[in-house]
């Protein structure tokens, strides 16, 4: 018996990406969604681990794609909030994610400054608020 | 003896906010400063519990004045910003303060559900990203 | 001239809820199915509040229903992972909300203290495996 | 047949404390070291709410009788830290606590505005880490 | 002299494991424990680095050994909630590890997927429950 | 064509450090200053990230440099609460540098582990606080 971290076997623990040359004809329909819709060659790991579902799939970009569309708010504002939150959360995926999205959407690097300026003041002050348990104010309760 | 949980007794325990008639000159300066740039006929409770500690007081104001400022980012999608974050983090008091310094800047009703939309949907895939373990895409390391 | 925080004018500040009464027919429809899926007289103010916003109420409904319903994982263990995930983030109304919900669908007593039990567990380990700055074992990789 | 919400039929869905009056043995043994070791007439409320589980309050007690002794650091120290973790988290209850806690072990109002000035600047400076991407300097793996 | 990030000298910045071949009695006790308990041939990394201090070695491990243990929930139940907790605090380390023992408990490729599917879900409605303010209802406060 | 991931044309998407070599007077006179107050060779990594926005470096450096001078509270105890919050946030650079820093000011290893134990079992009880939803004391409101 060799003196180790037993291997477990199968199923594996790691999630594993699908490529489109092994995706179901369901999950190829997503991928080429995205494609379109975002002008790429080839969707990013994001899409292609979440295909190991394609319902959560499909659901994931359904509403992606309605939430990112240009409304009250444009792309990069939407961006930006993205970005923010990524940020705060601390998830360096969708922090290099959606800084290339920003990038794209015409974030420049003073934005950027700026963006991260303002979420570093939030969450700082985010705490002042909590440890010195303010009250709210009855003007921001209107 | 009273069977209770004892009294504690010295230093008040609550944090307590600094009224403009009980303020020092130091911290009447910034109070007066606010009011002037922001335009309120006072202060709302953030800085009057901050003025506990006028250093800290000053230097909070002032750097929040600087990342405020219109530049490359104006107002409006600055708070929009702020209020993302304090929404991650779950702050009452920043979501309530923010939300009518949106509102005052120019957020509007539809804007306000685009922005909640965003920042739902970003929680959601920053968790779906650090669940899946995706490696981050070559194309985004650039 | 009164000497206190100038009002803000229109819109509110504070989201305010829709109830049935002055629904659309789209939120209306909505808010039946829910009724109807939920064997319930009202929706609670979740739903309500969201209602501001038509296409993300439907949204975010329709994704809930697909994503509650039981499948490899029963209604049970998904409430319990709902609640986990809500006390983690410390966010009240998720709390009550689903506290509630996993009631309803068998929650003991018992299998509510494991929970907070393991729940407590995991945010404090999480923290030791952060702290001591943990290299992933390779029996994790694979 | 009343329009409202159903009411839901026990179990109840909110936690409700046990009072030393209404305790078991185990729970009161519990109930009175903490008294004794903390010189308090009665338990603050969450010894009360833990005691749903006596097996989770007496692990809980105990662990925290242990890292809350005076060792390499003292009591004072820890309870600061205690309070700066409450403070990232937003946790109200543990805010409330903790400053209490500190309090009595000789926290000064002047410590106190330090305290929150590190917590709210480490806040913002994480922030800063997360979202420039920084790579670890070689001299902090060492 | 050479021009860079001077050197610290003394203790160690980046914590260090203890192997079994370097532990002390105390720690080999726990070990010894854990591989029996878990039927592993080693300890993996979160017990080697913990064993730095022996004292949080053993009651982090007698936590966790009552606290996983089968009861109201089973193991499977247990580790999902270990691993929905983890993935919402972004924890790397413990999202590798409780993906691991989950597998060995038993989840499947469809129940990952639809854990995943719930912690998006929470982490998102989380944030638009304190993003639109909403009061907690009555009948979750009974 | 070539079959993969568009390439994003220039700004770039990642971050990048500026080199004492490369900076504007400006930006040397910051580090220049840190490099004397800390009595360093070279800056770490986090001030030449930050140099791509020079007045968020001097504004930040100039922050730092007041909250972390010893005050009230001494500088080892400010650098421990600043690691306590980086672990808390899970954040590998603010952890890295951090442990460093407060080695350097004198943090042992025994202060190490019993930080570590406070930072987990705070982690642990706010969860707890939250999950059981704990009315405050009136004690601990005076």
């Amino acid at each position: 018996m060799r003196n180790r971290v037993r291997r477990f076997r199968g199923p594996f623990h790691k999630p594993r990406p699908v490529d489109y040359a092994n995706a179901s004809a369901e999950v190829r329909a997503v991928f080429d969604d995205i494609k379109a819709t975002r002008k790429l060659a080839d969707v990013n790991n994001f899409w292609k681990y979440l295909a190991a579902d394609p319902a959560l799939l499909k659901r994931t970009w359904e509403t992606q794609k309605a939430v990112l569309a240009p409304g009250a708010l444009d792309r990069l504002v939407k961006e930006l909030i993205y970005l923010a939150v990524s940020v705060t959360n601390g998830c360096s995926y969708g922090i290099a994610c959606h800084t290339a999205l920003a990038r794209k959407a015409g974030m420049t690097d003073a934005m950027f400054a700026e963006l991260m300026a303002v979420v570093g003041m939030a969450n700082q002050t985010n705490r002042f608020a909590d440890g010195f348990r303010l009250p709210i104010d009855d003007a921001f309760n209107e």
